[in-house]
């Protein structure tokens, strides 16, 4: 079958940005057909050396949140340099003059800095909070309450999730951001300005899941429940030999399964009518968890992992093994196939680094491709993406000379 | 001045959804401007109930998650009901023809029984795995890893976050589909079929920020760090007083400014030349974390938190304190101004829950408005909606009295 163009092929994003958010939005809409050009300072915005680096130095962060992308290296205290990326947005056609940042306090690449040379133009900043004063994911996470309910039962301090959780979200919206002002800009012929905090992005999520609407209405401060489900009946166990499991049952059909699964319908049938209630509902089964999650541990105690996979399978019960990053990709690990046969999953050959397993984009779309593409080396496009303003050889060579930008080899 | 239309003013998507990801992914296109009609079947999704509750048992969760919809109620099980479903997504202008859902085993919501009424169709299935097997926020989680790394260090067992982290992630990556569809849509006039797992959802985060490269080109298997940043230097402290901050410095600037309120330049000056380190780089303040910390902690052990916060403020330094959700929302506590003033924030009346903050699009749009739009109450628009569809009141009477359809009076 041939294979169909990207959804936003055509559409042209510069991106000035460092870290998670701004550089993973940039990233997404590449990985959705755009051509996303990220300007970076000359030496490297600060993520490009962040851990974790390869042996040569090369970081797998950078790698990681860059791929698919151009990079084009230039000297932004230059006022030449300055003017090459505004050319860069305002000379880039009707599907360009798109802007994503998370810069501050460089006001050349700012909206208004920006709009006077592209009335149409499209730009997202990214910042900590909505007034502009800075934040990151790690002190957005501690002022928004998550690290008050994370963590084992009982622990005292706070516990920060280790995913950047809002650096991903931001860097989405980010991306949704640019594609609903591409929308408008189609029909309006309109450009737009937008923001996106960090701090708002967890805020947001606090409120759509309801934690701030308990506490306001119902003035509940919600404690910590260790791995079990808030609501409902999840957990995790330890099998036999030591194996670990996440289980959750959801549904009816899901805890019918499980008690079936683990030989407990007749204990827990007598359990229900000593007690008068009715564990085929969330909220008892969530009101007994401790009493269930003993019944259901002492199964898992004496029963070894491969049996516990065979009674599970098969089964409409949810459940996990749990993995470490390494078992997802190491040779001889049996969770590797998994992994290496899942049809977003390509093997990259980057610079600095080798050749090793790597992501395309999570959204299947049919008849197109998914591939992962490697990320570039810093400065990799610059003569070939400048070339195309219309920069004679010269020009370039002269620009090198002067350090106004700088390819890869240099 | 003049507020402006939202950027997808026009646009129709018909959602059958449950839980966390699929609704997300259709109120963020609402909150985009977008006219969402979730369909839900008589009584509810599993979702309809699901904790935590106001005190007359209405859903917190459901009603943040489902703001700004429509909400039509129709017997799934009824070809009549189907059919009105298949009207809906069928006869809804070219704007519409949009389905987002993560219902699974209902071939009449799927891409190949609706593109027979409407060729140029976009629909977003959401799934656990790619190859249609169920999973969950929780066992994917499980299955990729970041619990082994996540908790206090020395913390033997997986310590599961309690954001549904790869829920939002999906939502939002749906709802990227379904714009980079529409616009490629606009441009060809072909629909598309797309579907997102979860599992690759977290699985493309693993990859994206360098934990499967790691752990495949460096053999490395990340282990806990507690609250401390990987590669750099920051951690959560305690106040004389009791009082917990996050504080985190990532460039030099910070790291001075950091030595410079704690009034510590001298003392590390002593260690670093003493050592033979450069605690300006990010990789000896990782290695020697401990030792710094050692010496901060000194600091604000013996400072109380108001202290802290003067010594801290006007600095660089990226820090917060830790809230509770409660702490956000109370009407005494000190941090509920920062989020009843922020512009995301409004106030909505909710039925069943009463008045209380939520959030609008974290997403800032210049002109246009962000308030947050109260959920439906479940068939509140059924009426209305399959009025639009031309069916006369009579009809619906006859509909209703059915049972096929049902309203919010029932």
């Amino acid at each position: 079958m041939l294979e169909q163009p990207l959804p936003l092929a055509g559409m042209r994003v510069v991106e000035v940005s460092s870290f998670v958010a701004a550089p993973l939005g940039g990233m997404t809409l590449a990985q959705l057909g755009a051509e996303v050009i990220r300007v970076d300072p000359i030496g490297g915005a600060p993520d490009h050396r962040r851990w974790p680096l390869a042996p040569s130095g090369t970081s797998l962060y950078w790698a990681g949140l860059n791929k698919g992308k151009k990079s084009v290296s230039v000297d932004f205290r230059s006022t030449e340099g300055r003017a090459l990326v505004t050319r860069l947005v305002t000379d880039s056609g009707p599907d360009g003059g798109i802007v994503l940042t998370n810069a501050v306090g460089r006001r050349w690449l700012e909206y208004d800095a920006l709009v006077e040379h592209r009335p149409d133009l499209i730009h997202v900043q990214i910042e900590g909070h909505y007034d502009g004063t800075p934040a990151v994911d790690y002190t957005v996470n501690a002022a928004i309450g998550f690290p008050m309910v994370t963590g084992p039962e009982g622990h005292a301090d706070p516990v920060n999730h280790v995913l950047p959780a809002w650096d991903i979200a931001c860097g989405l919206y980010s991306a949704l951001g640019i594609l609903g002002a591409d929308r408008q800009r189609r029909v309006t012929g309109r450009g737009q300005r937008m923001s996106v905090a960090l701090y708002d992005v967890a805020l947001a999520a606090a409120g759509n899941l309801g934690f701030l609407a308990e506490a306001q209405i119902n003035r509940v401060v919600r404690r910590r429940y260790g791995n079990y489900l808030y609501g409902g009946f999840a957990r995790d166990f330890t099998t036999r030999d030591g194996g670990r499991v996440m289980v959750v049952a959801l549904t009816k059909r899901h805890w019918a399964d499980l008690l079936v699964a683990t030989d407990l319908v007749d204990v827990v049938d007598a359990l229900e009518k000593s007690l008068g209630v009715d564990f085929s509902t969330e909220d008892d089964r969530f009101e007994y968890r401790e009493v269930l999650a003993g019944l259901l541990s002492r199964w898992f105690s004496r029963t070894d992992l491969v049996d516990v996979k065979t009674a599970l399978t098969g089964t409409s019960l949810l459940w996990s093994t749990y993995n470490t990053f390494a078992e997802l990709v190491t040779e001889d690990s049996p969770s590797r196939a998994m992994v290496a046969e899942n049809p977003m999953m390509g093997v990259v050959d980057q610079p600095g680094v080798g050749r090793h397993l790597a992501p395309g984009l999570p959204v299947a779309i049919e008849g197109a491709t998914r591939e992962p593409v490697r990320a570039p080396v810093l400065g990799e496009h610059t003569d070939s993406v400048l070339g195309g303003l219309g920069l004679s050889t010269a020009e370039l060579a002269d620009l090198h000379s002067r350090g106004v930008i700088r390819g890869n080899a240099q």
